[in-house]
């Protein structure tokens, strides 16, 4: 982002401060957020919920957490080690606890004390589900998800629409490569029509994620290449730089190879996923619509029930 | 937990997962949750935030995360240092990351080459709010919150009832002593009604936080002496150790005085908050009424639009 960018991006996040809808808790993109505020995004949440229902997805909700064991059997940590979220406690004896608390009051640093749990934060919201399927021979009509939950990325921003702890309603499918990509054209096409009823201009466009480092370019080609990413996007800070509130990712078997979920026929399953980014939708509609939900578009309000 | 509970509520763990009202992840105490477990979780917690709108309380939500420095404000980590979660994450360049890459390949320790961030995650739903109404002086009403989040606390069990995530709805109360004992009051007697309208009988019982170490018994005699904490059980994994399903918590000044919070009078304020556990509620409404939630009696269903 440009200094530009940074520069709006902080203003709207002033005004939405100033309005009480986003509350500082003093460490950048975490955020309270106000009964208005929540109430806009659940409605969101619902009304995305009941256009999956048609699917008839298996609902699942997933903590915050992931086990550290099968979070490890993804590439998430070779691709995006600066966005991750490891877990640690504390382990030792009282003896050990007391030498902790001198080092916090001496202002030394303390949290070599500490050890890994199991546990790490989710990165996005599908990466628990996984798991939960391995080792499974889906039949001809594959499975589809609706799932919902907040991830973590260790990347503090003053942009409001960079959170570092956010939520997305996720629809998940596995099955053959036809089911996913029939998946994901499914869901470019009705996020669409989902944002144009809501009153929101978002049209899809190919997209890439921020892998990491040098080697990252070279993934960052091969993902534009495949056309495996792609994104819906509005503005919200800045026109020139227009938000994605929506993404959909066509994975390939890169799940489903390390958890051996797998066709009738033996192969390899594919998996696709369409997330909405519900802090972002929200921010959206603050943005297009302002910060009276009473004044909102009749036909937006209608829609989300609000 | 004695050998004979702790098998109870492996038991009753597995039913859950045949169920498949919970969905196990591969770390113990961290479960994915069915769309019918969630819908009854859901439905508690829209009834319960109902009950609460006559106190007015202004609506706030947290992420599942608290900052660092505000973390370190609080007694948290010197009476629970065993239960913390801190958050690490990679700050490495590009030939750290394949030194690191390289560790897990050969399942080495990889965790040192993370460091800490500026967050934790939140113990308790109520935590990161008072750091937000910091250096604030109260009127005469004091002020109420509705809260409802993911607080996280490792203790890895076998018990259902016990998860490393889990969710609760709270009311807070920051006013005069009086304005936070009669919170407290209200809460009881309330919770106590909302369960009987349920179909659980669920009474108040005095209760203890389980403090850290041998200093922490001094604590837990001081914690009783002063009636700071009661507790709703209700059976749920064992007849003889009942489950906290809901508790309420008189802080005094434990969270006013570091995040100077006061009165008009200048005095320090007092805070109570009363939390009901979404998860263990949802977990004794399956144990009493059983796994259909079509069975469960008509006045249950009815008082939670089911």
């Amino acid at each position: 982002m440009t200094h530009d960018h940074l520069e709006l991006a902080e203003q709207y996040q002033k005004e939405l401060v100033a309005e009480g809808l986003l509350v500082q808790t003093g460490v950048m993109g975490v955020y309270g957020r106000s009964g208005v505020f929540e109430e806009a995004l659940e409605a969101f949440d619902q009304f995305v919920r009941k256009q999956g229902q048609a699917l008839h997805p298996e609902v699942m909700r997933f903590s915050p957490v992931i086990g550290r064991a099968n979070y490890l059997k993804t590439t998430h940590i070779e691709s995006f080690p600066n966005l991750i979220g490891s877990v640690h406690s504390f382990y030792g004896k009282e003896k050990d606890h007391l030498e902790m608390l001198r080092k916090i009051q001496d202002l030394e640093e303390w949290t070599d004390d500490l050890d890994p749990t199991d546990l790490m934060l989710t990165p996005a919201i599908c990466y628990p589900l996984y798991p939960t399927v391995r080792d499974t021979v889906l039949n001809e009509n594959g499975r589809t998800f609706d799932l919902m939950g907040f991830a973590f990325r260790h990347e503090p921003s003053v942009d409001p629409a960079r959170m570092q702890t956010f939520r997305m309603h996720e629809f998940v499918r596995m099955g053959t490569p036809e089911q996913a990509l029939g998946h994901r054209d499914f869901w470019l096409k009705k996020a669409e029509e989902i944002y144009q009823t809501l009153g929101i201009n978002a049209k899809p466009a190919l997209a890439n994620d921020p892998f990491f480092g040098r080697g990252g370019r070279a993934m960052v080609v091969s993902q534009r290449e495949q056309e495996l990413k792609y994104e819906l996007v509005v503005p919200i800070t800045s026109e020139e730089k227009p938000t994605a509130i929506a993404s959909s990712n066509y994975h390939l078997d890169h799940f489903s190879q390390p958890f051996n979920i797998r066709l009738a026929n033996g192969e390899v399953a594919h998996t696709a996923c369409f997330g909405f980014g519900l802090e972002r939708t929200t921010l959206a509609m603050f943005k297009k619509f302002g910060f009276d939900v009473k004044a909102w578009p009749s036909e937006t309000k209608s829609v989300l029930g609000l």
